[in-house]
């Protein structure tokens, strides 16, 4: 099962729909100004001898080109906008320019320091930046058949294959990237030496000695960021788990480090373990998302609880007000999440895919697309706030590629099965058995569980076809008068295997309703809360809905739930539910006797996570303690 | 009023008695040990010419020989023990030995950076280090008649005073401490001019430009501690906070910077407020005191909330968890807010006072005197373990100096009145309106509120005997026949204004019994929660009385407080009621729905805050939610 390609997918609902109407009238312009302003474009026209001055900026912002640059391939997918289409070559035009004639290209060792390339891989991300130019390139070639950034790529990996691989150099990124870009670059291009060379990358990681550790022995390389050896090292030994290179893929049981750089190696393995069957990594990687999904997962799908090495630490420690939660770690997760999809067609990895997309992945953008999260905390007491970009601007074009190819994770196919995951409003074409099948589906998703789904075959023909049952579902039913059978169950999908022929509708009820939910106890943030969910949406208390700070609010979670579709924030589901709120001026004392603090009743109005901080910096927590 | 000489108390109860026990027997013996391990003694041998090597450990490492002798001082005077008499003579004559012939004294600089003397004030300590040098030749002099380490003081003040003051360089140190030394010294030595230098110091500071900012632009003096740019700086201009160096002090409003820091300078400009009547610098100290007490202090009497700036940060900002709350910070508040009782005499200073030495202050030492605690969380995970030393050892002296001094701090008296601030148990000598009164506490404090005062004068003589009433107390009673009438109240204190003679006797009961606090609901961590009090005791929840994680009770705080006596934790008060506890295994899913947690009813055995941790790295929670 894989993706269908973006070109046979649209989104028609009001949603997503929205989301990529924004991403084309304004993340991508604002976006682009972004990288003209802070010199991310100026570098590549240094390097290439075009404008005068040195690199500006961090030694990794080259990526932020290329990921704009992939997501304005997705937004030419969608709609040919003839600003998204100049900014676009506007990148891509600079990014040509600046190759070196040997195919090297990062403008960060070309203008700063052209003798030191290749000597800190821990830290410095030149293969990184390739990997990201590599998707970018792969994106409009298979996007727009835009073939100018696969070129590039082409070259750059050449290069990269002659000083790294088996015989010669011993060498990875301290961040992954470059290995799920290798094997799309493999996909795209037919040829399977791309993705050996991941594989290779993959496997010689966390092999004692580490290649890391003679860069941290080497003065030179390691003053171009001091910081790598506090991070990669453990009581004055080597380390590894910050960049994933403790020990060999096969053996890591927990997820460990890098938020990002996890995610971003768990997807190459997951691509490389699907391509060729390989149970021993399969059964890693299904340890590893378990113990990353069964313990160390905000109920937002955000990852990565620490600023500290914008990672993991240890089981259950997920603190609400000081969530690091990386917006670049949800979107990895996400990706993550649907690369195990794929490998094992297991719907329960939509579960947290859809988790992390509707939730800690989406509230890293502003609902007028032009303002970021970096950190996606579960509580604020007002002191968090969107910016226009970041000095360390990963995210923004991160979240703007992942809502450009939302297509992408909602539906998939295969050569004799069609699957939705999530019922995204869509039109979309797949060829099944041999026969072009459109299917349209209308919903009001996320704000309903309910929806239709039209397939129309060009001619009648048999094939399957999986309805994705959410581990939230109460209980989904489904309409379809025309089936012999009703529905068989496999893998957290509902399953319909007979001959299709147009007109075949099908009325889905996934039978979502407001839900409370508790953490294990072991999460002692969260003892005695408990967090509001609807379908995959994680509610959240906000201060602009309430007459009082949301910690002042304490539910009852038998009170009924009110339900009720708003306008404010862009059209939100709002749920309403009784409690009690502390509402009186304290006294002037620090500590005063127990009871001096009155609750009186209360109405805690609810809204979708990912719409917070929309209207100021302001008060908010998910995790509301119960009465 | 003031405290009396330590000579003329003596501690007779089995709590502070047996403190001082170990005091003398573990604590001082085995510091001693660290400072010779550790090379703290040897730095002194070797700016003497008497050991080869050069500098070894952090820069102030000096301080920590300085306060070790203070302690022995107070220890001294308490017993003769050959034991400490033979380290306190070894660490006197190492001093000595290193002051060079111009009364410079640094061995940091006098071994590593000759050349760099008094260039960097505001981070390397020189003049900190001095205070207190400073404050044990004060101590051992008034308290044993030993001059020597006072000589060697006068002769580095005089010194400093031939390179900074009116008309010489302006100058202070980034660390204060010098301040309040001078002031001791002033008194000691009967030289109003080291008090003049202190005031000088202490209303220098805070007037743009700060010396410290051509500090910071001097690369070799910044070179010394790259850090303090990013610490006294904020985006990009000189701020100063960090050494409360941001606004002369009259103007100061809110308590902010490094918390040890800020204790030292306010307990230097409260002696001198109380030496001058100055009414706008007592106005600004009451103002920065009630925006540290009413805002900024925790339950427990610790203070600065942030191991970023070992500070403070924001009004209600008080963590649990990640709390820092350092020992020497609160150790700073017993010192400050003894002062501010001898400036105000009232009794309102002493709950504070007692609220930090018998909590945040005293955790900061193991039961077995020889483990330490420099940060004192509210709340732990099992991760926060005793050490028996630091590179960066302030606190281990601290603690010990304040536990050999406690005498300092219970009673009090000036020409015509005696203060009982706390009942702690000791006889005690006080020449009252020119006759000698003998007095005598028998108490079981902090165990009890219920105390005994034999007043015995060496002849019949009127004066003010004024007895504390704590705001914790529930109704004082008093019993002393002997009185024609009741007492009068004022600020704090029940007064008896008579003539007294032998055999008067005073039975008091404070009304000490246990009670649940709540916070102010701005402090955000403890909405929902109570913490439980006994008198000036706060008590926590720790695993090892339990059988469950303390984060997972709750309590029920109408039910009935039993109050047992135990001999666990060297013998203390332990508190037991009835809550709930959520005591299943955890289902295997990170997130469930809303009640799958159940909870059982469980009694919550609660210990003295001061004595969690002396069991092995625990959980343990001083903030209990409610049922």
């Amino acid at each position: 099962m894989s993706s269908l390609p973006l070109s046979d997918i649209k989104i028609t609902d009001s949603f997503w729909g929205r989301w990529q109407l924004v991403l084309i009238d304004v993340t991508l312009p604002t976006q682009y100004d972004q990288l003209v302003e802070t010199g991310r474009i100026a570098n590549f026209e240094r390097a290439a001898g075009k404008k005068e001055g040195t690199f500006e900026g961090l030694w990794f912002n080259d990526s932020d080109a290329y990921k704009y640059a992939e997501a304005c391939a997705y937004a030419l997918a969608i709609r040919k906008d003839p600003k998204v289409q100049q900014c676009f070559d506007s990148v891509v035009e600079a990014i040509q320019g600046a190759q070196q004639p040997d195919g090297y290209l990062n403008t960060f060792f070309q203008l700063k320091h052209p003798n030191l390339k290749w000597r800190n891989l821990n830290m410095m991300h030149e293969l990184y930046c390739g990997g990201h130019l590599i998707e970018a390139g792969v994106a409009a070639f298979e996007c727009l058949g835009d073939r100018r950034l696969l070129d590039v790529s082409i070259r750059f990996v050449e290069h990269v294959m002659s000083v790294f691989g088996p015989g010669k150099r011993r060498g990875y990124c301290g961040h992954e990237e470059i290995e799920l870009a290798l094997v799309r670059l493999a996909r795209a291009t037919n040829e399977p030496k791309y993705s050996e060379f991941a594989r290779w990358m993959v496997e010689e990681r966390g092999h004692s000695p580490s290649p890391f550790e003679a860069e941290l022995a080497d003065p030179e390389a390691s003053a171009l960021w001091p910081g790598s050896g506090s991070l990669l090292t453990k009581d004055g030994k080597y380390d590894g788990q910050y960049a994933q290179d403790h020990a060999p893929i096969r053996q890591h049981t927990e997820i460990v480090g890098h938020a990002v750089r996890a995610m971003y190696l768990y997807i190459a393995a997951a691509e490389l373990g699907d391509n060729r069957n390989d149970n021993p990594l399969e059964e890693a990687l299904v340890r590893i998302w378990n113990n990353l999904t069964g313990r160390r997962m905000y109920v937002t799908g955000g990852i990565g609880p620490s600023s500290s090495n914008e990672g993991f630490t240890a089981d259950y420690d997920l603190p609400n007000l000081t969530a690091y939660a990386e917006t670049c770690a949800s979107c990895g997760l996400v990706f993550w999440g649907h690369k195990m999809l794929e490998m094992t067609g297991d719907g329960d990895y939509v579960d947290v895919m859809e988790r992390a997309l509707y939730n800690g992945a989406l509230s890293g953008i502003s609902l007028s697309g032009d303002h970021y999260f970096y950190a996606n905390p579960l509580e604020s007491r007002g002191s968090h706030k969107r910016t226009p970009w970041f000095t360390c601007a990963c995210c923004p074009p991160n979240i703007a590629r992942l809502i450009g190819s939302i297509g992408r994770y909602s539906v998939g196919s295969s050569k004799d099965s069609f699957y939705v995951h999530m019922p995204v409003g869509c039109e979309a074409a797949a060829t099944l058995n041999g026969v072009k099948v459109d299917f349209k589906i209308e919903s009001d998703y996320p704000w309903s569980g309910k929806y239709k789904l039209h397939v129309s075959p060009k001619s009648p023909v048999q094939f399957k076809l999986l309805l994705r049952i959410p581990a939230w579902s109460g209980e989904m039913e489904i309409d379809f008068p025309a089936a012999e059978d009703p529905a068989d169950y496999e893998s957290g999908y509902a399953v319909f295997d007979r001959t299709w022929a147009t007109g075949d509708t099908l009325t889905v009820d996934l039978g979502m309703e407001p839900k409370w939910v508790e953490a294990d106890p072991r999460v002692r943030d969260n003892v005695g809360r408990v967090a509001l969910t609807n379908g995959p949406l994680v509610y959240t208390l906000e201060a602009p809905d309430l007459g009082f700070v949301p910690q002042l609010f304490s539910v009852d979670v038998e009170a009924p739930i009110e339900l009720k579709k708003e306008k404010v924030l862009e059209g939100v589901n709002v749920l309403s539910v009784e409690g009690l709120a502390i509402v009186d001026e304290p006294a002037d004392e620090l500590y005063v006797p127990s009871g001096a603090n009155n609750s009186k009743e209360a109405v805690g109005k609810f809204i979708p996570y990912y719409a917070w901080c929309n209207r100021g910096s302001t008060d908010m927590q998910v995790w509301v303690r119960q009465i």
